[in-house]
């Protein structure tokens, strides 16, 4: 006889049901084989018994176990292990007990993320020189979940619980669009705003619904990396495009559409990633003309847009296509807080109604209670309010920052103030060991991920100003400074 | 000179600052060709008398434009529209105006999404005959947004609105570990369990990691449509299995994978979508074996592991798996709400770590306050007590749907009372016309959609009971009852 108080091992102080626990132990006797198809088993009474169990216990798991078809109860004869069970023999994994861990690898190939990029994670109890992220600390998050609640108390309560609108709530879509005609000039009504979990669902969508392998899509010669992943993972070939200081070059993008067919241009207008310089008037409108020509997509990514310190932001591309030329794509993650996923996107309908299909098939809907608040959030003014708040309190972040890293490093980094954004793009001595600075940065409580693509491409970096406050500015600035120093002396 | 009171058009009741509305109205007129490339403009007080408006908006809008460089202001000769921007000549659409529509077409193609599936959306005002969806009236939101809003307020507030574990947050990925291992016998970890948006991103995200183009994929004979629609959208190929009272038939499986290379299956065992059979132990061992042998995963979506009346539950394939085969899919947008858009999937780790880095480009991440919500739930009990008390709402109401049905719908309708799940599988006499039946529901205030691929194909449908109350119930099926009647009537 098998010894069943070792097999069964009962724990009183599991959270789960003795009976199930009893269940789990004999099906995993039988799914490894070790109890075999037609193996008597002992009776309730004896189970009860032998495992120091209740016997109604035993006679509720034997139940189960027969209700599953795992087990027979043949009346005068016993209980056995059902005999049409199929014989499995596992692989010996090293050393398997009966608390088998869970497999750590798959029996089948899983092929490999193309271009993967590397993510960024601030490190809570250091100062993180990210590369861009707004301050959470400024959000006006508490009224975002008092909103939340009133929703979830409100009349609306069941029908934002329900299955929805692929597209997006439609009353926030209205709201929205009423708020990027009046601050962004877009002409557009509700049927062709889209809200996304954030811009970089925006993205993934209308590259996948558009690229097709082998077409190609241009980018600037330096680019968002997310994007440029997405592209070749939709099998897409990158066609890089010089940038200066007026932002991508339309002149080189006309004779590349010369040469080959082009399908879509990916473009930040406001402000080039990661160089942070704005588009120029003039450059929109020829990649308008241009688009019109050879008929291709402008993807405009405008995750800046809200954030100029200098002049005010140049209107979308958007706000003058009349061709149906351009995907506008926005978000809420750095207005608000990167934990906020909303997003849109807003385009012509024949895109849109692919999109909700892919939507669909997708993760089938947002979160109308969030988009809801939101809409609340906009009607109130308290958005524009946080806007303006942030806005200011930005600016006098990044003249702060400029002027301290001007003061304090300049021999060893070169940059230039930005008109707008959240960072700095910043580019180090050639001669610097970066992932030593980034240990010594560490080891003195300031955070830079040296891992990221673009620092190790460029020697550069973007150094974001926005997420911290002038204590915090002023303090990693210093500590930069001092690891900079030393790295520039051991590498002399 | 130019009608600029007509061209300029302020409105005073907009909430677009007079300044935006008149630099929007050049910039429009601009890129419309109509003011053309060094172009005079009025001098700033000329303009604002033209338009009636102070004359320091007027020099701000002129500010604007120069800093934007649509304009130069040249001193001692006046303000011109800049000399460098391209004409842009754009298609007349339909008697366009300065208030011109959005772009209605896209000027690039757009491909349609492959085997789109329909969209069922309840409509609100009518008792709605679903597919199987819980009864948000039942669920705790209120216990959900008071956890939010309490951790909106915490400790952990900035934390979980920053960037942070595509994998999902790890606090909640330790509590569903723990749960799934006590509610479903899994032996996972944290580690292994990744969250989504709902059960559908799962599927998403897996389809799309491990299908390449022309993979075989095996499916029900009768499946879940957005499964379907999502393998053939990663290029693969459909193969149906067979389908009887012990769900998908592993021994056609067996045959087909001798014969071809299979790369995945998809089963929905507990229970088949949309017959609601249980799939039996016998079957799961036996895929498991195969699924050993031929080395293809197997896709087990259980969302519907949680409901079931007559006897417990089947433990999933993925609880006795030991060589990596299983990838285990779950939700509680059916044990919640729709739309509490939070599922999961359960993997080996290296499946995993390829779904986070497709997860970066998707959506970033999940929404960290509801998953710690969630957890909280779940470590308060508050979970396990709806269930309990849903789980038995939910058999008095499949009860009393069932007893309804046979005795008012008998002569039209065949079914089997269902052993779990949500929905009864109900097929209609082949006679009847279905469009007609919907309609005439429609009129009396039920709605069932006969657009529904399932009902198109089979003549038949799954009949929700879990989101109706009695009431409801009895009311939904005497007037099915009534239009059923009235089709035959019509049909002979």
């Amino acid at each position: 006889m098998l010894p069943w108080k070792t097999v069964i091992e009962i724990r009183r102080d599991s959270k789960t049901p003795l009976f199930i626990q009893i269940t789990k132990a004999i099906i995993r006797e039988i799914s490894y084989g070790r109890l075999k198809a037609g193996q008597a088993l002992p009776g309730s009474r004896s189970l009860s018994e032998l495992i120091g169990v209740n016997r109604k216990t035993s006679i509720i798991a034997y139940e189960e176990l027969m209700a599953q078809g795992w087990i027979e109860i043949l009346p005068s004869k016993g209980t056995f292990v059902a005999k049409d069970l199929p014989v499995v023999t596992y692989h010996a994994l090293n050393g398997e007990s009966k608390h088998a861990a869970y497999p750590e690898k798959t029996c089948f190939p899983v092929k490999p993320w193309v271009a993967a990029t590397t993510v960024y994670q601030r490190h809570a109890s250091m100062i993180a020189l990210d590369d861009g992220s707004p301050d959470t600390r400024l959000a006006p998050l508490d009224i975002i979940w008092r909103n939340c609640r009133s929703l979830t108390r409100g009349p609306f309560k069941n029908k934002l619980l329900a299955y929805g609108d692929l597209q997006g709530d439609p009353r926030f879509r209205e709201v929205l669009a009423e708020y990027l005609s009046n601050t962004r000039g877009l002409a557009c009504q509700k049927e062709h705003v889209m809200i996304t979990r954030g811009s970089i669902m925006a993205l993934h969508l209308v590259l996948n619904q558009i690229v097709n392998p082998g077409d190609v899509v241009l980018v600037g010669e330096t680019n968002y990396p997310a994007a440029n992943s997405i592209i070749l993972n939709c099998g897409g070939s990158l066609q890089t495009i010089p940038v200066d200081e007026n932002g991508i070059s339309t002149h080189h993008v006309e004779e590349v559409c010369k040469k080959i067919k082009v399908t879509a241009i990916y473009i930040t207008p406001h402000h080039h990633f990661p160089t942070t310089v704005t588009l120029s008037a003039e450059r929109r409108l020829h990649l308008l003309e241009l688009s019109q020509k050879h008929q291709f997509a402008i993807l405009e990514d405008d995750y800046d847009y809200d954030f100029h310190y200098a002049s005010g932001p140049i209107l979308p591309l958007a706000s003058f296509d009349r061709q149906g030329s351009v995907i506008y794509m926005g978000s809420f993650s750095k207005l608000l807080a990167p934990g906020i996923r909303i997003g849109y996107l807003v385009a012509p309908q024949n895109l849109i109604q692919a999109l909700n299909q892919a939507r669909r098939h997708l993760d089938r809907q947002g979160d109308f209670v969030l988009e809801r608040a939101l809409s609340q959030l906009i009607l109130d003014g308290d958005l524009q309010r946080h806007l303006k708040k942030s806005l200011k309190a930005y600016r006098i972040r990044r003249n702060l920052f400029c002027q301290t890293l001007k003061k304090r490093c300049l021999e060893f980094v070169n940059f230039n103030p930005p008109e707008g954004g959240m960072a700095i793009w910043t580019k180090f001595n050639s001669s610097l060991d970066l992932k030593n600075l980034s240990e010594n940065l560490a080891s003195k409580g300031v955070y830079l991920d040296v891992d990221r693509e673009i620092l190790r491409q460029h020697h550069a970096t973007r150094l974001g100003f926005a997420s911290l406050n002038e204590t915090e500015i002023v303090t990693a600035v210093e500590i930069l400074g001092d690891c900079l120093e030393r790295a520039s002396l051991e590498t002399h």
